[in-house]
């Protein structure tokens, strides 16, 4: 670790106003921060990211999926780029931390290398990612997914429940969707050295144990489910409690069942059932039919598989006693993604350089690290989130913390600048 | 009881004629057999029920409330009438019977006073409710509501998910609301003297125990609950399962308290949790809130009040365990209301005299009887539901039980007709 690293000194008060200008960019019918892909206020926002890029001295090119990537030069054009970055999007109700993190603290960093007239033998590419936020196509991370030649055409020919298809938000959005699937060319054409994501960490690991940096071990795997029960509709003030087949009885079971899966995880493992509906939902009738949306996440993927068979069937057993049969669909939205061992000993190292307690820590969301693993060796790292709330108006991150993360960002970038495959 | 009401021998055959006829009288763009208060469909199906009023010969007088009151004129008519009748709206993807098979069977039992040349000392009036099925404004029994001076203008200012007023649907039907309000006018006018009404029984237990009648001893009385739990919208990647505040869980855990409660009921009792909706639904976020829409009935009105308190209380001190708030609100639908004593045995009396075996049971479900019961005596006939299916497609009853009902209701109303106050 150069000397150099240790005398970054990223201002909080630059990083603060920049996230507090970005917040003002939201859309004002919606509750908390809200500015999700594809809306105005998203349109908005990415042209002021754009032009604070620019102020950074950054070389700006929107690419063809709708990232906008940012160009600070190094000595070397022909050596394979570094890559850092993260989202400006937000969900519907979110927070000012989440994605913004990585990209404003990014921007902090390279007006500090200028500060100090620090300039890497490589290319720094500091890149905004489209849309990483699940949007109502059920996609998330479209811009990186993009870059990694993940995104196909059937992911366009997907409708929202208006209808709409996603590759029609593209074109209204000023974005060709046969641009959009060619956008991987790039960086087919450009190698990519390392990929190293600042976030926030949307838990409260850090916060409890009292660090301020989590090195991310594995971005945990996703498995999404679908029980479909199939009771019988009968009428509620006639039909002896016996005699029934309640569908909504048994998927009640189910979602006490899910939570007691996630709860014996023997490491990082959560479960989670997100929604029920039922029908015909009318004040006197039996419910027939009850959908029921879940979840399952964990970075051991031994335990995950043998949780969604226990979880299975359990379901299948709790129902049958009812009377009600269930069809249980899951479908894998996330494999299981380790970080990279060399890119994690990297921050790791960084950090213990600059006398920064870390922790080893899991990471239970998705992120555009996923994709960009697909490209080039990855790594992420995390600062506390307070009292682990994220996806809501009360997400908040210290800014001592996000100036803490970026100087492990620096120091880590400047090591893995020297670091040749 | 007179020889004469053991002459009744009402034609099976005419009876399924007017069955299948009505039947084929409904919207066909839904399941089932449906014929919802205020639709095309129901607009004709009165046209029907009207000619076969008349056919039955039948004085038809529409009243200003929507029902139609057929007049068999008696041979006094100072004396307080008699009233039988019932129903021939649907719910939506209903069945053939419910409600049909009173007013149809009393059509029957009109045409066999007349071949049996018996003329009753009183009027009977045989009456076509409007609306007795729950409608979308959150409204049932319409018609009887009306007669009984129940229905308020607040009622017809009600609106339902489009925003349409419950008012302006009356008169789009041909039916001014001011009209609708004043119905019970000719009630007042003209006394009424008792109340019986066949039905369909809903439920199983006559066809568990073999019998083909049932005297309803009384109407269930219908307390509904709507239950808010508040918790917190987290990430559902990131927040350990042990730090979660979920709404949806807490929720489980009541509709598996009120399927306990309704099971534990002593007598008749029943316990329906009928929809669940939570928010904010998206597949990453734990929900934050639901909202539990629930109902319990019994005929017995101490362990309905006992076990809403019990129910009440065991949600609170679940969610509580989950760090789930939870408001519980409590609205009576229904009061319970029992049959009168004498309308009770002058039915039991007549099933008797005619050797037919009979069992008392409760009404489940609401009806007309219950707001008829403001203006006169009243009593319910039941006959067995095949597997106790109702509101449904699949409801049916036997021929031969509803032949064995009309001969009950017949001898009732003649041995009605010779009682005084």
């Amino acid at each position: 670790m150069s000397s150099k690293s240790e005398a970054l000194a990223p201002v909080p008060e630059r990083v603060e106003r920049d996230l507090l200008d970005l917040a003002r960019i939201r859309d004002p019918e919606s509750g908390g921060w809200t500015r999700t892909v594809f809306s105005e206020p998203y349109r908005a926002s990415r042209e002021w990211v754009r032009s604070r890029m620019i102020d950074a001295g950054l070389d700006v090119h929107p690419d063809g999926a709708g990232n906008l990537v940012g160009v600070l030069h190094g000595r070397n054009p022909a050596a394979p780029a570094l890559v850092t970055g993260s989202h400006t999007d937000t969900v519907e109700s979110g927070g000012r931390f989440d994605g913004i993190v990585g990209v404003l603290g990014a921007l902090e960093l390279v007006r500090q290398f200028a500060e100090h007239d620090i300039r890497l033998e490589r290319d720094l590419l500091v890149i905004d990612f489209l849309g990483e936020e699940s949007n109502e196509f059920g996609l998330s991370c479209l811009g990186s997914r993009a870059l990694a030649g993940e995104l196909t055409a059937a992911h366009l020919d997907r409708r929202d429940y208006r209808g709409d298809r996603l590759g029609d938000r593209y074109t209204a959005f000023g974005l060709d969707p046969s641009g959009v699937l060619a956008a991987s060319g790039w960086t087919a054409a450009r190698p990519l050295h390392r990929y190293v994501e600042l976030h926030v960490e949307q838990g409260p690991l850090l916060e409890e144990r009292g660090v301020s940096i989590g090195v991310v071990t594995a971005i945990t795997g996703i498995e999404r489910m679908l029980a479909t029960f199939a009771g019988r509709p009968d009428h509620a003030g006639t039909m002896p409690m016996g005699d029934r087949r309640d569908a909504l009885v048994a998927a009640a079971e189910a979602v006490l069942a899910v939570r007691r899966e996630g709860c014996g995880a023997p490491t990082h493992g959560v479960a989670t059932t997100s929604r029920l509906s039922s029908e015909p939902g009318s004040p006197n009738v039996v419910p027939g039919t009850v959908r029921m949306h879940a979840e399952m996440r964990s970075v051991d993927s031994d335990w995950l598989s043998s949780a969604m068979r226990r979880l299975t069937e359990e379901i299948r057993l709790k129902a049958a006693g009812y009377g009600v049969e269930v069809e249980v669909e899951w479908s894998r939205d996330n494999e299981r993604v380790p970080a990279n061992p060399a890119v994690h000993d990297a921050i790791s190292g960084a950090a213990d350089t600059l006398g920064i307690a870390w922790e080893p820590v899991p990471s239970g969301a998705t992120h555009d690290a996923v994709h960009m693993a697909r490209l080039c060796p990855m790594g992420m790292i995390f600062v506390p989130s307070k009292a682990g709330r994220s996806h809501c108006p009360e997400e908040w991150s210290e800014l001592d913390h996000i100036r803490t993360g970026i100087q492990v960002l620096g120091a880590t970038i400047m090591e893995l600048d020297r670091t040749h495959d």
